[in-house]
Order: structure tokens, then C-alpha cells, then sequence
């Protein structure tokens, strides 16, 4: 669960072990979060650790690496790359020193930054990099002033393995955290082009999958073309085939590996942002409804703002809270626990030095537990301590089995229990 | 390697890959960081990748879940906790809509928020956090303005185990990361209450290890205390036996399993911070001679800020860049590569197929490997790249490897090299 604005209705705290003492002299300050931005309680922050681990994997494996760049950066590195409208989004106050400073906004631009300032970094040079990204947007239906921005990049590299790379890894990512039906729909800005179509008509084409076929033409012909030519533009742009570099990345995409079904052209697809030069591609899924899961291309002039000469490269990038969303939304999340496996229970302290051995056997055994803190509370409020802790197990260690060597393990869903050895404990709670 | 102010010498690149085209023609913009915050580029970033996933399967391991609060929060959630010199450098700012927000200072105020603000989460609530905290500190030797903290607490809990509990997990985190010979010393503020001692007496005294006996005396004597009086009170205090709780915690941490020899009790230990209220704590190694490498206690006064009653919390935390100094400089992260094991090198376009079933066969085995992007280079300037990417080996992909379904493994520093079965590459590269 994210808790942000919708944090479940405020209940007093009913467990046993508030400690409630004299009331604090100093003036109470309201508990609460800033709008846009949300706290990660441990099912929310589990699972956003499990993807991000899972991806790590992946990504590693295609010899990707890991960067990471400060929250904080001079405004001007910042500012004049993403355009007039978005740069009244980026964060930006004065330091303590008075220098004009503002909040990473992406992290394609500090990514350009770092390869202009590391010149000896080997070329090409695939990064990964997962951290937060703030914009003063207006909130709304999953949308953030704070979110954590996942992205995939090589840089130095001009060829279409490159390109072909980046479609094999947007898929194994998606695949990996479970999204196994994911297509990759890709195509090439310089279709655009050859059709004479301007910037305008790029942004009116990316809403084809939200406005449809007449909505467009509606929009082409407002902003200046005969309805028919419109007509006959979309048409015509349908009807394109990839252009021959996107041919040569699809080609080089299908003999690294990529699964052919998964990969799809489309002469339609836009993307919003018009630093891409040439491949573009959005991955979506029939598991998501809503829109496309992430997106990226070949942006070969944007780090030239930064070196005086551009590097090319190529990458793609998304949303974390929205993938994680959605991947709870078809259940792919429901093997990750924040709640440990087991609660052990000492019944009394002297019995703690048996259940401090029993904890650890099952920590040896690669499973998670708690131990209880209040040995002295009756053994049903430590129970149901464990459960609202949303633990499986909870092992019972009284006298009798200090003494016997065993432990009583309890299946807190079935309330059945078992009292076993001490080395057969671990495997019970599987 | 972190890079910071110190990166070495800029050296233009001379790697092949670089694409040289038109100057940009927008001004070009020095590629800087500010002072404080550096880049975390793929080598330094690895090792903390590496330290904090070692170290969440251990928290987690003792019942610990992850939490994640966002960067920014309302001013007054943070301020008139830590001190009007920390206020200091807390970095504050009016956002878009005018509200006074300031970015994390630390991770105990914002724990202490989420406690009060969900009243419904289980306890004990055990947590782990490890996020970036921002202080407009003048930067010096291991100070930076950006730093990552890793903090451990739990809440809900006066008893003497949870203190136990933390000091069982300090010593195994640090151990499980590579700190064999870490000792966690203890001690319980209450010592100094017997003894009459002042907060002020309490700072001078932290100083011990700085200054020595002598240099405390001078300070304590200066501060009011007659000098043969300051004398007898260290005295005193180095003498003063554990006081009942601590006993009791002590006691607890050895049923809890803590190796016996890694639990020291020093009556002096002190703790700068005024908001401990019993237990305090801090580990230091004979690896690491500048100071501790991390610290904590029981803190049971500062939730109640937020919930107007008390809530009792004990836990430690320690600074990610510092640990990982310290474990860089005993060799202890110099397993952790984030080079890919191997580079396959297609040596025309025609074997790239050959080389994407190679590539997908040593990353089906576990192993990290980057494909050549340019397979048109000659050899040896692609073996140059690989070795410069600091790979281990080259998987050579010719047309006689392609056509026998075989590859020819080169390690790079030996520059031996052997051709093989597909089947027979992957363990060759171990």
C-alpha cells in the first residue's frame, strides 16, 4: 500500500506495547505529508525493492551499470532542455550560499551532465539508474510531485545494436517482473519527416490511442490541413513501412534474442518529448489499460548542450510507482511480503536464551523473524501481536521447550500447531 | 570510486564509439556538480548497491521492513527537533503554491511522523530506511551536503529486548558486510544522572577519545568544575558498573545470540545527541580508526512530539559513504565489481545472431555480458573496449565460431584465449 493522501481511516493504536507517559510540553505538530508526496510503508516499500532488485538483475546482465547523481543540481543544467511549460515544474530555490540550485527533474539531463564531466567513462557507457525525480505538477490520478523514475541508457554508441538492445532489455524487464504478455511498439522519427508532417502534427498523432482515427484528423485539419489531405496523411502514415535503420534495429533486435511476437512496429507512434531523433518505442501491455507502461528512443543531440559535440545514445525509462501499480493490479506482487515469515514468542525471559536460538536457526534457513519483545504478556496478546503483523507463523518457546529442545510452531491463518525439534522448525515454515 | 571534487584528470575520449557531429548550437553549459553532492558513478555506486542489499537481508532477517518517506516535507515536521545550529542546515524553501517545505535532514524525525500519522500500524514497528539525507554542512574530509543514511529502528516497545535487539543487529550488519572484528559499545545516559553529571559535562565528556583524560579535565575544570573534583568524577565514571537496565540489556543481547567478545560496556560512552533517554550505543572496528562508524539508543520522548504521548523507540544508524570508505580501505568491497564479467564481440553484423545466443547463454548461467555495438570495428579496437570497460573476458564471435556453434574465450589479462562449445563458455568465464 502507498499511504499518501489514502491512508485508511486513522485507528487509535490497540497493541499492547504503547508505552502512553506524560503528555510532551512542546507544541504538537500535526503528523502529515505534503501533497504529491507519499510515504512507502513496508508492503509498498517491499515490493518497490523487490522490482527494483528483480530489474537490477536484468539490467546487470546486459552488462548495464549503476549510476547515481545528486537530488540537487545547479539550475542552469537543469534549465533550457525541457522546454518553457515543464521547467516551471523544476523545484529551484536558493542555497544557503545563494546559489541558484533546483531538484532533479529526470535523469536523462544529469545523465548528459555526467557524460560531458567524466571523460574518461569507457565508451559506449549503459547505465541504469533508479531514484526520485520531483515536478510541481497539478496532483492528480497517479500523479506525483515525487516519484522514482527507473531508466536504461547507452551513450557513445551511433550503431543500431544499440537501438536493438534497448528493445531487448524494455522487454526482458517488463518480463521478468511478471509482465509476460508486453509488447514492445516501436518506430522511427525520420517516418515523420519523410511525410513532411511538422512537430504539431507529431503531438496531434500521439493522442491517436486516446482521441481516435476522426479525432485526429479533426485535430490535423484545425491546425491548418485540408480534412482529406488529413485524411489521406494518416492514411498514408498507417500505411508506412519502417523506414531501412528501423528495419536494420529490428533485425539486430530478433538476433539478440528478442522474442519476434513481442516486438511490434507501428508507423503511428509519436512520443511526446522531441529530443528523440530516430528510434522511438513505448511498451505497453493488455495487463494495463491505461496507457503505455514506459517509453524511450535515440536522442543523439542532447548531450552535445553539455560537451559542445554530440554523444550519441539511446535509452528508456519509466514510472516505478505506475508499474508497480499495475503489476499489483494483476496480482504479480502478491509474492512480496514486508511482514516477516515468523513471529517467535518467549512465554516468559527465561526462556529467551532458547528462543533467541530458535530465531536464529530459522535466520540460517534464509527466512525472516521477529522476536517478541514482551515476554511477560499473556501468550494470547503476543499472538495477536504476530498476526496484525501479518506474520504466517508464530513459534511458541515456554519452559517445556527450553527444556525438550523444541518448539511449538503455530499456523496463525489455520491455528493449527506443532511442536517439533528445534531442526525440523525451519522447514515447517515454508 | 566516488566521484566528487576528485575525478581525476579530464581526459577527452578517445574510445571509437564517439560520434562527432555539428556544435549544438544552443550555449553550452559546464558540466559541474555542486560542492557536497557528488555522483555516484559505476563503480562506487555498485558497492553501495552491494552494502545495502547485504544489509537488508539481514534487517529483514531479524523481523526489520523496509520504509521509504518522501524528500520533502512540510518545514515545521522537521524543525525544533534537532537544535537551532542543525536547523541551520536544513535547506528551506517556499514551493510553487508558497508552502514552507524543507528537505529530510535526517530519517528518526521522519520515522517519528509516520508512527504518529498511521495509527494503525502494527507494534512493535520494526523498520529499516535507507534514503538520502541533504545538510548545508561546510564540506570537508568524509562531510558532504548529500549523504546517505541507513537507519534501523523500532517503536512501541519500553522493554529491555528491543534494546537487546539493536544491538544484536548492529553487530551483525556490520559483520555480514565485512566488519569481522566490530564492537558495539554500550552504555546507559542514566549513568550519568547518578552522577549528576550536565548535559554540557555529557558533551565534554563524548570528546574523550579526541581529547583524552587530560584534555576532558581541562574542559570540565574550565566549564566550573573544580579540578581535582573533575578528576574524581571521570574517575568515577570509568568505574561506574553497567546501571540495573543496562545489566538487563546486556543480558537480553547475549540470549539474543551476540557474540559475547563484540559487546563492550564503557561507562564513558556518551553520545552527543540529547534526545537518548537509556540505552546508547556506537560501533567502532580496529579496521576503522577515525571514529565510529555508527551509533543510536532509546529515544522514548521524540515521537511524542507529533502523537502527544510518548512512544517509545530504540535504534542505530550510520552514514552509507562513510561505511563504505571504511570497508573500501581493508579491501573489503573489492568483490564487488560493476563491469560486466565478459564482452562478446560480433566480429561482423552477420554473427550477431551467434553472438545473441552466446549472450543469452552466459546470462542464463548468472553471469553479467555486454554485446559489441560495433561490429564493423576491427578486433583489436574492440578488445581495447572491453578491456578499458575493465571486463574480464572477450567472448570472440567470428564466422568460424558462428558456423561450428562455438566461441572463443579470451581473458583479458592474460590474454590466453580458447575456443569452445557454446555449451563449455559460460563456466570458462568464472
Amino acid at each position: 500500500m502507498t499511504a499518501g493522501s489514502a491512508s485508511g481511516p486513522a485507528v487509535e493504536p490497540t497493541a499492547p506495547t504503547t508505552h502512553a507517559s506524560e503528555p510532551s510540553r512542546e507544541p504538537r505538530i500535526e503528523a502529515r505529508t505534503l501533497k504529491g508526496f507519499s510515504d512507502h510503508l513496508p508492503e509498498s516499500a517491499a515490493r518497490r525493492e523487490w522490482i527494483m532488485a528483480t530489474l537490477r538483475k536484468v539490467f546487470s546482465g546486459w552488462g548495464y551499470m549503476p549510476l547515481e547523481t545528486p537530488a540537487v543540481e545547479y539550475a542552469d543544467v537543469l534549465l533550457g532542455r525541457y522546454g518553457a511549460e515543464a521547467e516551471k515544474l523544476i523545484y529551484r530555490f536558493p542555497d544557503m550560499g545563494g546559489r541558484d540550485v533546483a531538484l532533479r527533474y529526470d535523469q536523462t539531463v544529469p545523465f548528459a551532465r555526467v557524460i560531458a564531466q567524466y571523460r574518461d567513462l569507457p565508451r559506449p557507457f549503459r547505465r541504469y539508474q533508479f531514484q526520485r525525480v520531483w515536478r510541481g505538477e497539478n496532483t492528480g490520478r497517479g500523479r506525483e510531485r515525487e516519484f522514482t523514475q527507473c531508466d536504461v541508457d547507452v551513450a557513445g554508441s551511433p550503431g543500431v545494436i544499440a537501438d536493438a538492445e534497448t528493445l531487448c532489455i524494455a522487454a526482458a524487464g517488463f518480463q521478468a517482473i511478471g509482465f509476460e504478455r508486453v509488447r514492445v511498439v516501436v518506430n522511427d522519427r525520420t517516418t515523420f519527416d519523410e511525410l513532411g508532417l511538422s512537430k504539431g502534427d507529431i503531438i496531434t498523432i500521439d493522442k491517436l490511442s486516446k482521441i481516435g482515427e476522426v479525432g485526429v484528423i479533426n485535430e490535423l485539419a484545425r491546425s491548418g490541413h485540408d480534412e482529406a489531405d488529413a485524411r489521406e496523411l494518416l492514411g498514408r502514415l498507417q500505411d508506412a513501412p519502417p523506414p531501412p535503420r528501423l528495419k536494420q534495429v529490428i533485425a539486430a533486435a530478433h538476433d539478440l534474442g528478442i522474442d519476434p511476437g513481442s516486438l511490434v512496429y507501428d508507423p503511428t507512434l509519436a512520443r511526446g518529448l522531441d529530443y528523440y531523433t530516430s528510434t522511438i518505442l513505448e511498451v505497453v501491455s493488455p495487463d494495463y489499460a491505461s496507457g503505455s507502461l514506459g517509453g524511450g528512443g535515440r536522442y543523439d543531440q542532447l548531450i552535445g548542450r553539455f560537451t559542445g559535440r554530440d554523444v550519441p545514445a539511446v535509452g528508456f525509462s519509466f514510472g516505478l510507482e505506475r508499474v508497480s501499480d499495475a503489476l499489483a493490479s494483476i496480482g504479480g506482487l502478491d509474492h512480496v511480503h514486508a511482514s516477516p515469515d515468523a513471529v517467535v514468542i518467549p512465554m516468559s525471559t527465561s526462556t529467551l536464551h532458547w528462543a533467541g536460538k530458535v530465531a536464529a536457526a530459522i535466520r540460517a534457513a534464509g527466512r525472516t523473524v521477529a522476536v517478541g519483545t514482551e515476554p511477560d504478556r499473556p501468550l494470547g496478546r503476543q499472538l495477536e501481536g504476530a498476526t496484525k503483523l501479518h506474520a504466517r507463523f508464530a513459534v511458541i518457546v515456554g519452559e517445556d521447550e527450553a527444556s525438550a529442545g523444541t518448539a511449538t510452531v503455530r499456523n496463525l491463518s489455520t491455528r493449527d500447531q506443532l511442536t517439533l525439534p528445534l531442526s525440523e522448525v525451519p522447514t515447517r515454515l515454508a
